[in-house]
């Protein structure tokens, strides 16, 4: 009850006396400015100047080669591991603790989700968990990987960024390598954070950034697929944009193919908010020091920190309960929801979502433990003075 | 090479003596206060009073009792097909005269476009010649149509309202009760278009909508399921929005579902657009008659009208080259393209593309025929006195 009560305090000290949300966008640069030349100019669809620019930005600001933008994260991922080599009825290697869309993602590919475990100093999967996990149950026939429980091949692992908190990408790349499988990074949350200098999605074959509302950077609705490797980047434009080859007025399309661009209206958006990204990140830089302060010396929880060698983008803030808080984390939710203070634990483990109990799962103890310890605090950058 | 420049003459007699695509989107009314209000709220993404409108207008304007905005048509179809009952491995009965994502929507369920032939009067799947074939290749077991020579289940399909004109669904949606398979409708085409007094897209389980910047309105990028079933429509939206059961903060998601929601920005061009449809459609009208006296008396092509009983959005504009010119088509479009007049041929047949030429398809002599002989013509209603 105390502990409780102080939780709500501590929040309340940081945001202040206002009703405030987990994440709000905040759209004071050019975005008015670049959506109103869209609809001046009529140009709002499929194509435009917007989209060229945005994914040329984006490139430019992840240090990757190309930028392809796309209707949302989930189809970005699910683009991403086809052109990764992930055929129907491989498995793919997930962290159970991450949102329902990396699972999805592998399911629309016709494959299995193989669910593997997180570690507690990154929030993401644990590499070292990972190989010994490999060992007990992978087999390798020549190139591939296969699990011998169920006889289908591992195709490709997809470590995600936790709130933005870069995984241990160096340790995952020596697993990933020694076990013959690709990987492709879930940056849908990690938009700005840097691992040993290099920004994430940078460290596999490909990696799928998300600009839904709640992200760092919105579109309205939309995602990317970056990469190092020109001819995958010339296959995700193919395939993203019904497959159609070059022609005046022929609709000659050659191959099974997808409408998932990004509309230029939503690139504009995009454009302007990747102008402020710094000013967001900053801003929740500080927002992150301010939860640390007000939560220094308390027993009851500790404000997640980035880990040396990282820059994390700290998306969205998150509090680890103390183990014997897990329990009462849904008082804790329910008190600072009361209290107009949107908080909210972090998502249901995948393992246990009822399309996905019957999946691979190795041993999980660690997602386990954080899945009722995580609380996410208000994280919009505003709270920080961004404007 | 006379019908070549006389062609070319008659359609600048409409268009006047400027530049002209084949359909650029109209942006002149609330369109941009709506999606300043987006901006200066906030409320740009997945939800947003913007999504509950244009979908409430759409139902209205439709006559249908529900729809659901998605990300775009081909997402709309998919859905709809799944939600019809269509299992992989099944095969969807498509007119081979269509754009490419009817097909892609079947494969996308990992069922098979099985083509079948389109009639010159509608320019629209040929419900008569479909029976023939279904008797000749067809096969009843129980409940259940088979195709005699692949052993797969017929389980639907998916009549395409070509450029807005209506397919005579009374005599089709008799041939699909006689063999026991059910009507989705694609309406991408034809939003504004009516069949004896009903909208199309009322004639089925259901109907697809498509917003793409070339459509008669357009949201960027966005579709819609319209359907007169509220467990259908209840089930769109749930697998159209990641399937997340509603709860003031878990994450419980029940089924394996997409993220194929329509941003509130685009729902708020759409909402717009919505508002002067029939400002646009009245302009088409207009156009086609315009259009149609120029081409009066002429031996070498002829507008293409409504049937009688239907009331057609003529969104694109279509010419109907004379059997004779069918050879001078591409002549035809290098001509009106090179002077400024942009036009195009239908689609490539898609039983004739790469990825299909294996997929089981009727006798096709009128789509082959009407192929070679069709010729989109300039249709942006600001052509005829839209702003």
């Amino acid at each position: 009850m105390a502990f409780v009560e102080s939780i709500v305090d501590r929040v309340r000290q940081v945001t202040g006396d206002q009703r405030v949300s987990l994440h709000e966008p905040s759209l004071k640069g050019n975005e008015l400015a670049y959506v109103t030349e869209c609809i001046q100019t009529g140009w709002v669809s499929s194509v435009g100047s917007f989209v060229d620019r945005f994914e040329c930005d984006l490139a430019r600001y992840t240090g990757a080669a190309h930028a392809v933008v796309v209707s949302n994260g989930t189809s970005a991922l699910q683009i991403a591991l086809h052109l990764s080599g992930v055929q129907p009825d491989d498995e793919v290697l997930v962290p159970a603790l991450s949102f329902v869309a990396t699972a999805n993602a592998v399911r629309h590919n016709g494959a299995w989700p193989h669910f593997v475990d997180s570690e507690a100093r990154t929030l993401g999967l644990d590499p070292q968990a990972l190989d010994a996990h490999l060992d007990s149950i992978g087999e390798r026939r020549g190139n591939h990987l296969y699990n011998r429980r169920t006889g289908r091949r591992i195709s490709a692992v997809v470590p995600m960024h936790t709130f933005g908190h870069p995984v241990d990408m160096p340790t995952l790349s020596a697993v990933a390598a020694r076990h013959g499988i690709v990987i492709v990074e879930d940056a849908a949350e990690s938009l700005g954070s840097f691992l040993e200098g290099l920004h994430t999605g940078n460290f596999g074959a490909c990696a799928t950034l998300s600009f839904n509302g709640n992200k760092i950077v919105t579109t309205g609705g939309g995602g990317a697929i970056v990469t190092n490797d020109a001819e995958l980047a010339r296959r995700a434009k193919h395939l993203t944009t019904t497959a159609k080859r070059p022609h005046a007025w022929a609709f000659f399309h050659d191959e099974v193919a997808y409408n998932f661009r990004l509309p230029n209206l939503n690139a504009a958006l995009g454009c302007a908010q990747l102008e402020r990204i710094e000013v967001f990140i900053e801003a929740k830089r500080e927002l992150a020091k301010r939860y640390a302060g007000a939560f220094a010396g308390f027993d009851g929880a500790t404000l997640f920190l980035e880990r040396p060698g990282t820059r994390s983008n700290y998306w969205l803030q998150t509090l680890i309960l103390a183990p014997e808080l897990a329990e009462r984390r849904d008082e804790i939710l329910q008190a600072a929801n009361a209290a107009g203070l949107m908080t909210r634990p972090v998502w249901e483990l995948l393992n246990t979502l009822p399309m996905y109990r019957e999946c691979p799962a190795a041993r999980l103890p660690v997602a386990e433990d954080l899945a009722r310890r995580i609380v996410n605090l208000p994280s919009s950058p505003q709270l920080a003075g961004a404007a």
